[in-house]
Order: C-alpha cells, then structure tokens, then sequence
C-alpha cells in the first residue's frame, strides 16, 4: 500500500481556501495528510475539511517539505515570498494568485483546457491557475474552439463583491445597509460600492484598459494556445455579493450555429446548459447555491447571417472559478503524475 | 402678439412625466397653457412645473381640442386608446411609449439624430420617441456614423429598477431591506431582483432574443436609416435604482481612431465625455445628479489592430433618454414647424 501525498493549503481561511478544502473533502480526494495554512493572525483557528476539525498554522513557518503538493490561495504578495521557498522544500506548488501567471517556464492552466502541460510544472515546481474569470470563460469557448478556430470573442464581465475577497462582501452590506438607512453609502471610501455599477474593476492601465480586462484577454489566448485571437473585455464592477456573470459573443471562422454549440455544451465538463430560458436560474443568486459548475444560458445566433453566436454565462467565481478549477487540477496531478 | 402653443402631458404623475415637466420648466420652452393628465386615480394631486402647481386631470375625460401638442408619457395601454382620439381632436401627439413605434407612417424620432423627420408627423398628428436605451445608444453612434459607415454594433446594457417606473424602484428597495435583515428577498414575487444580475430584461422571444434587446435592435437601424446594420444586444437587469450604463463595442468601414470619437463627441449635442477614467464619475448613482447628458467613458481602441472602438455610457434613463429627448423634440417642432 502506498502512502497518499501530503497537501498544504496556505491561505486556508480565505473565500478561496475554504472553499478549495470543501471541495476536496466533497470530491474524495486520495489524498493523505492535509495542512492548513494561513498568515500568523489565522494561527490556532480552525478550519473543517468534510468533519474533522483541522488548526490553522503559520505559513511563514512552515515546512514544506512534509508536502508533496502546495496550493497558494492567498493572495499575489505571499505567493511570490512563499512559493518559491515551497517548490525548493520538493512541493510542487500550485498557485491561484496572478503572481507567476506570465513566467514563461510557468504553465498556465485551466482543468478540462490545457491540463495536458501540467508536466511541465515539474521545470520549476511551479504551476499557476488562471483566473476565475479565464476559467469560466474558456469552459464555455473550449468546446466552440474544438468545432473549428475561433476568430473573435467578445465579453462584457460583471463581477460581483466577493471578486474583492471577503473585505469586498462587507463592504456592499455595510454600504447597503447605509444607504438604505438614508446615510452616505461610502464613509470616506471614496467609492459607491452599492447600487451602482462601477466601469473600472482592477488598475486602468494607460491603453484604457483596466488590469482585470488585461488578464482575461492575455490568459484567454495563452490558455487556448492562440495568441493571435481577437478578444476585447469589459469588465464592470456590480452591487451583487456572489457569482461572476459574463456576457460572450463569439465569431468563429466558420459560424457557429446554436445547435453545435448546444451539443458540444451538453456533452462538456463543468458547464450546465440552462432550461428555463425565462425564469430567472442563469441569475447569479439563484445559481450560487447546490452543485458547482458554469451555467450558460441565453445562447443565440446572431440575426444579421455573420455567424456570430451570443451567450450568457453564470458561476461563483470562488468555488468554481478558482477552487473547483484549482481541486480538478490537483486530481490531474494525482492521477498522472504523482 | 401671437398666443404660445398650449401642450398637455399625459402620465404627468409617472418618474417620465414629472421629469418632462421640470425640464420643460428649466429650458424655458415658449409654451402656453400646460395641462398635466393622468388615470383617474391622480385627479386632483398637483405637479410642479417650477413655482406654480398644476391640477392633475383626468386624461380620459381631457378635450384635447384645446391644445397644440400632446405628450403621452404613460404606458402604450394608454397611448393605444387616447393617442389617436388626441391626434384626432388636432393635437400633434409625441408618444414615448412602444404603441406607435413600428408603423410606417409615424416617424420614429431621437433629437439631434433624425429630428428632421418630424415633419412626417403631420401625416397622422403621431409621432414616437424612440426608447431611452435608444436615445442613450444613438446619441454617442451618431457622431460616429457621420465619420464613416458603421458595420457593427454590439451592446451590454445593464438596467436600473427604474426601466420599471415607480414600482421598479420601490421593488429594489424592499427587497434590498428584507434581504439585508436575514428575510426572503422576494416575497413570492418569483425573481429576485435585489443583488442580483437577471439576464432577460422584458420577455423572452422565440428567436432567443428578449424584448428589450429587439427594441434597441430595430429601433437603432430605424433611426439610423441603416435597416442593414449588424447590431446585436444583451440587455440584464441590475441592482440600481436609476440610471442605464452601455457597455458598447463599434467597427466602422474604416476603422475608427480613439482620436476621431473623442474630437467629435467633444462637440457633439446630449454628451460629456469623462475625463477621470479611473474614478466612478461615470458610475449611475454618480452620475444622475446634476445636469442631463449622456456620459461616455472608458474609451478605448481595440488591441488587435482591427479597428473596432470600445466605450461605456451611463445616463439617467428617465431624465435623459426619455425626457430630455422628448424636450428636444418639442423644442424642435415649436421652432420649425408651429
């Protein structure tokens, strides 16, 4: 009998985190002993993987080479002071945070997409996962780009609070709670989180988009290995607590039509086709609740004949985007390589 | 001394309405008498027109023989059973509800895009406005258009509770409240519109298509006298109480330069373009205060050097692209064609 691999995840009490550990205790991972790690103010709490009760330890003081496997959850900072020290240690670190996402000798990866680089996380010990957003992107434009190439995508992103982690969902309650009360929404935050829609999420950068809209356009193509596709984001930040909502149109070479499209879909990973095309099931705070997985809905061909296909997809950015992304990548890892 | 047109309101009581009223008041139309109309329900209230209070009367008991103009700002019920009896009776009725805006013989109108078409009104005393996602969406491609010929259009618009009138609003809040105090947001109303994204605004067509992104489709080609533009839209209810944001994507026949849409927007009528890019100025619960226009920010050329331009508008449906139209419109026909 052989011993399963140790895993470490270091920001274990963070949205992502939990919801990475949830998801591995749901999923059965075989998996052995699991460390759960956070910055030095988490120490001594306790996060629950299924059950059992697992402390919380300080990830600066870990020692990493009790694990065959790290993933970062944590933010881009601790991932570029800890990752490196972890892959040295002989884990092989998976990481959630932008921090190695364009290092060349870093592979970039989406479950289900590209998954067949994982081996070349071995170079440096070092595997990045994209974005929540990418991810739940490409679930939906893989299967259409397996039909034939794609020319153009275009997305219009809506991203809700928890896109901000946790001090981004209290911050719209509070605000909520404020303006609903007849109080100033933002208390010198300089910013209306609440019933508004804000045109810039992420940095603006001096093209005139912002850091969010960037990584969604540069992981898409590296991810699909087509670095000459056209794709354009916007990306908008809405008064919503959870779930990441992203309107798609894509053009193919040759055009899509709605029947391909619904049959590769029915027939793809992590991806859901809505039924009820009136009801309000492809919303996101009906959708975050149950199974996770990516729902599209609203598919429909263009009316002017160019073959153009528009969509509407739904996920939590958390648990599908980022942890169930990040626990089908592992399993990968688990099943072919370790 | 020749008498001022006298000019009835119909829906005087409704967010349009009383918003057509204030700015009738704060452009200092010439206009005669005003009658403010409404159901039999707001007989008797009073509505402001600047300093002097108005009695509501009942539009359906209204002898419309005793006015120049008419503008029917209630729902296309009202305007399919009392438009025609007001046209009849001699008035030049503008209607800014659906009811009208598909037959051929009623000029279908946005000011400052096709206002010289008001002429046809005459025909059968019936004008229609153009919706407001229309007028918000025409307004910033006009200037565009008249550059060079347009080839695509492709629309994210996210709607406020106000798309709904009063009821809208007070739907938002109400939910908003129960679900921030642990309760069911929606008390068997069947949708939750409180933090939440609903991807079908209007009713769901058999083509895939919602009503509200047909409306902005056909009414745009119309206007725009171009029945061969590719126009496709996306249209999602969100969070907001006022306010209706554009997330627009352009190509030209010839590509269109960041420069060329900024120079002429500049001196285009209805709009300001945003200067702080990275601040929420052009956010709706920004926005809606203060002077009516069309906001336009984050512009941005397309990075894959097709020549495709990117922006995002925000304006005050109510205010701007129904009422401040509908106040142009008028204008207009005063100065050209009474």
């Amino acid at each position: 009998m052989t011993t399963q691999p140790a895993l470490a995840v270091v920001g274990a009490t963070g949205l992502v985190g939990e919801a990475f550990i949830e998801l591995l205790a749901d999923r059965e991972l075989p998996i052995g002993e699991l460390f759960v790690l956070a910055s030095e103010n988490s120490q001594g709490k306790t996060v629950f993987r299924g059950k059992s009760g697992l402390k919380v330890r300080n990830a600066a003081d870990f020692d990493f080479s009790q694990v065959r496997i790290a993933v970062f959850a944590a933010g881009a900072a601790v991932a570029q002071q800890l990752a490196p020290k972890a892959a040295e240690a002989g884990a092989l670190v998976l990481d959630l945070s932008p921090a190695f996402r364009y290092e060349p000798d870093v592979p970039l990866l989406v479950a289900n997409v590209n998954d067949e680089q994982l081996g070349a996380a071995f170079e440096r010990n070092l595997a990045a996962a994209a974005d929540a957003a990418t991810v739940q992107l490409l679930w939906a434009l893989k299967p259409l780009a397996d039909l034939g190439e794609l020319v153009r995508v275009s997305v219009s992103q809506m991203q809700a609070a928890s896109s901000s982690g946790r001090a981004g969902v209290e911050r719209l309650a509070r605000q909520s709670a404020r303006l609903l009360n007849g109080l100033d929404a933002d208390e010198g935050e300089g910013k209306q989180y609440a019933f508004n829609l804000l045109p810039v999420a992420g940095r603006l950068q001096d093209n005139g988009y912002s850091s969010e809209e960037l990584k969604l356009m540069l992981e898409s193509r590296r991810v699909l290995g087509q670095p000459q596709l056209a794709v354009d984001a916007t990306c908008v930040q809405v008064p919503v607590f959870h779930g990441l909502a992203q309107s798609v149109s894509v053009q193919g070479l040759l055009p899509i039509t709605l029947a391909q499209a619904e049959a590769c879909w029915e027939a793809a990973p992590g991806l859901r086709m809505d039924e009820g095309g009136g009801t309000d099931s492809a919303s996101p705070a009906r959708h975050i609740h149950g199974e996770p997985h990516v729902r599209i809905a609203r598919v429909r061909e263009d009316l002017d004949g160019l073959g153009m296909l528009h969509f509407w997809t739904v996920a939590d950015n958390i648990k599908v985007g980022a942890a169930l992304n990040a626990v089908l990548l592992v399993e990968k890892l688990l099943k072919d390589h370790l």
